[in-house]
C-alpha cells in the first residue's frame, strides 16, 4: 500500500530541483516559476483523469470528461491565485472512440477555457489499449502567488461554496442514477461532473492581501486540512456546526456532515486570514462571489480535532478522504 | 481508424488558441510562449509513454524507462532549439510496483535530467488498474527558436547521428533479446531505450543562423520528414545512398535502409540550411558534435521521393513509420 503524501515528500527530498528561476516546486499545488525580466509569476501544474480510477466512461459525456479534467487544474492555478492562461492536454484513447468523441471532448475542455482564459497550444495522442486517459498541464499567471505555507496560529479558516456536493453526486453516479430527478439531484451531479474552478476568486483573494495561505480542497478537508496545516507548521480546529454541508443529500441517503468532511473534488477554496482583518475581509469580499463560510481556525497544537456536535468536546479527525492511491 | 495527423490539424483549426502571448500554438515540436517582459521565449511540450503501446516492462529497468519518457520530451525542446529547464511528471502506477520502482524511474530520468539542465518541479500520481502511464510536460528556454516552418526550395536537408539504430533495437527486443551479445546489439538496445536528446546541438543550430526549419525524428524520416515539408510548404527528394544507416543491424536480419527510413524513435535532428551556406555551416559545426549527413534537399514539387540505388530514377517514398494510433 502506497501512501500518495508519502511518495511525494520522498520526490521532493531526493529530486526536487533548485534554482533561480524556480521559485516552488513539488508539495503545493502548483509549481510557481519567475522567468528572467518577467513581472510576473509562471504557476504550473499537472493533472490526469484515468477511467475506472476517477470517472467511469458511462457516467459523463465526452465533453463533461473535457470540462473536468480541465477544471481540476485550473482549481490548482486557483488555489495558488494564479489566473490560467495556457494548456495541454495528452490524451490516450480505446480503439472504440473516434472523431466525434475527440472533437467533443475538446469541445467542453475548450467552452470552459475560453470562460476561464486559458489557451490550447498543444499535446499528445495516443492509442490506449486500456481505458480513456486525460492527463493536462495548465500554465497561469500570479503577481502574488499564494501557497499553502504562511498560515499563523488563531488565522481563521473560511472555505468557498458548499463541501460534499460533489461527493453526493458521486454518490448518486455509483447508484446508477445518471439523470437527476430533482433539482438537487441535478446540482449534485453537475458539482460532480462538470464543477467550477474557482480562479476568479483565487485571483482576487491574492491581489487582496487578506489571505495568507491556501489550496483547493480535491481530496476532502478531512485529507486537505492537515497538508495547510503541514505546510504552515500549524493545527486546526473546525467548527463543525459551521461546515457548508449539502444538506439535500440525506434525500438519497448520504450523511452531509461526513461528505463535507471527507468528500473529494468539491474543487473549492480553503485558506486563512488573520483574525483581525476577518471582518474587513469579510466586507471587502464581492457580493457575486460564491457564499463564503468560516470554518474553524488555526492554533498552535499540531493535529486536526472537531466538535462533532456544539457542546461536546473537541476529537481529533482522522482522514478518510479520497486517496488516489487507495482505490 | 484515427489519423494523428488528421486529428491534430482538426484541433489547431478548431481549438487552437491566439493570444498576445503565444508565439506558435499546436502543430509545431512544442508550443512556444513569450512571457511578458522575458527576453527569453518559452517553450512547452507534452509526450506520454504508455505500457504495451510504447514499451513493455519486462523490456526496460524503471530508470530506464524513467530516461526515456524524459527523454522523449527533451528531444521535442532540442527540435525548437530551446534548453531544458523544468519537467511535471505525472505517473499511473500498477497495484505491484512500489516505493523502489518509482525512486528508481525518478533516478533514472533525474540523472538524465541533471545533464540537460532540467529541474523537476511537480507533478501527479495516480494508481492505474492497467499498466504504467508516465506523461511529462517539459519547459525551456530558448532566445531564438526553431520552428517546422521556414524551409525553401533548394535547402539542403541534415540529419545528426544515424538513423534506424533504435529500430533494430526494437527488433532485437520483439526477439526477447533484452541483453545485447556484442557492442553493436548493446548500441542499439541503449538507443531504443535511453536515448540521448540532441538539445545542445539544438541550441546552438538555433543560435548559430544557418537552420531554416527543424524537427526532431520521432516516428521515422517518412512520416516526419512529410511534416517538415507540409509546414515548410516544399517537398523534398531523399539520396538514399547518404542515408547514416545502422548497418550492424542486418546482422539480426534487418534492413538498415528499411529501418532508417520507416523505424522511429532515433530522436535526431531534422533540419534545413540554405545551399549557399551549407559549406560554411559544415566548418562550423563543432567537432564534438554527433557526426551530420546530408540525406537530400528540399524542393518546390509537393511530396517526398528518392531513388532506392544510385542511379535509377527517383520514386515516391510512402510514409510506413510508426504512427501511436496504429498499433
Amino acid at each position: 500500500m502506497i501512501d500518495e503524501n508519502h511518495i511525494v515528500s520522498l520526490l521532493r527530498r531526493r529530486f526536487g530541483g533548485r534554482g533561480a528561476e524556480l521559485i516552488r516546486g513539488i508539495g503545493d499545488d502548483a509549481a510557481v516559476l519567475r522567468p528572467r525580466g518577467s513581472r510576473e509569476y509562471w504557476v504550473v501544474t499537472t493533472d490526469m483523469l484515468l477511467e475506472d480510477v476517477d470517472f467511469r466512461r458511462s457516467w459523463l459525456t465526452p465533453a463533461q470528461l473535457g470540462h473536468k479534467a480541465l477544471a481540476v487544474n485550473l482549481s490548482d492555478l486557483a488555489a495558488m491565485g494564479a489566473r490560467p492562461r495556457f494548456y495541454t492536454v495528452a490524451l490516450a484513447l480505446p480503439a472504440d472512440l473516434g472523431e466525434a468523441w475527440i472533437e467533443a471532448l475538446y469541445r467542453g475542455m475548450s467552452k470552459l477555457a475560453r470562460r476561464q482564459g486559458a489557451l490550447l497550444i498543444g499535446g499528445d495522442l495516443s492509442r490506449s489499449p486500456f481505458g480513456v486517459q486525460v492527463t493536462i498541464t495548465a500554465i497561469g499567471t500570479a503577481s502574488k502567488p499564494m501557497y499553502r505555507s504562511g498560515g499563523r496560529p488563531g488565522d481563521i479558516l473560511y472555505v468557498t461554496g458548499s463541501l460534499g456536493k460533489a461527493a453526493a453526486g458521486l454518490a448518486l453516479l455509483r447508484r446508477g442514477r445518471v439523470q437527476g430527478r430533482c433539482l438537487s439531484e441535478r446540482r449534485a451531479l453537475k458539482a460532480q461532473r462538470t464543477p467550477d474552478p474557482r480562479c476568479e476568486v483565487g485571483a482576487w483573494l491574492a491581489g487582496s492581501g487578506f489571505a495568507r495561505c491556501m489550496m483547493d480542497l480535491s481530496d476532502g478537508i478531512s485529507m486537505d486540512l492537515p497538508r495547510l496545516c503541514e505546510a504552515s507548521g500549524v493545527g486546526a480546529e473546525i467548527f463543525s456546526e459551521q461546515l457548508p454541508m449539502y444538506p439535500d443529500s440525506s434525500g438519497w441517503q448520504c450523511d452531509p456532515v461526513a461528505l463535507a468532511l471527507h468528500g473529494g473534488e468539491d474543487f473549492e477554496l480553503l485558506f486563512a486570514v488573520p483574525a483581525r482583518k476577518a471582518e474587513r475581509f469579510e466586507e471587502a469580499y464581492p457580493p457575486g462571489f460564491p457564499p463564503l463560510s468560516r470554518i474553524g481556525y488555526l492554533r498552535r497544537a499540531r493535529g486536526i480535532v472537531w466538535a462533532p456536535r456544539s457542546g461536546t468536546a473537541p476529537q481529533p479527525l482522522n482522514a478518510a478522504g479520497f486517496d488516489h492511491f487507495r482505490i
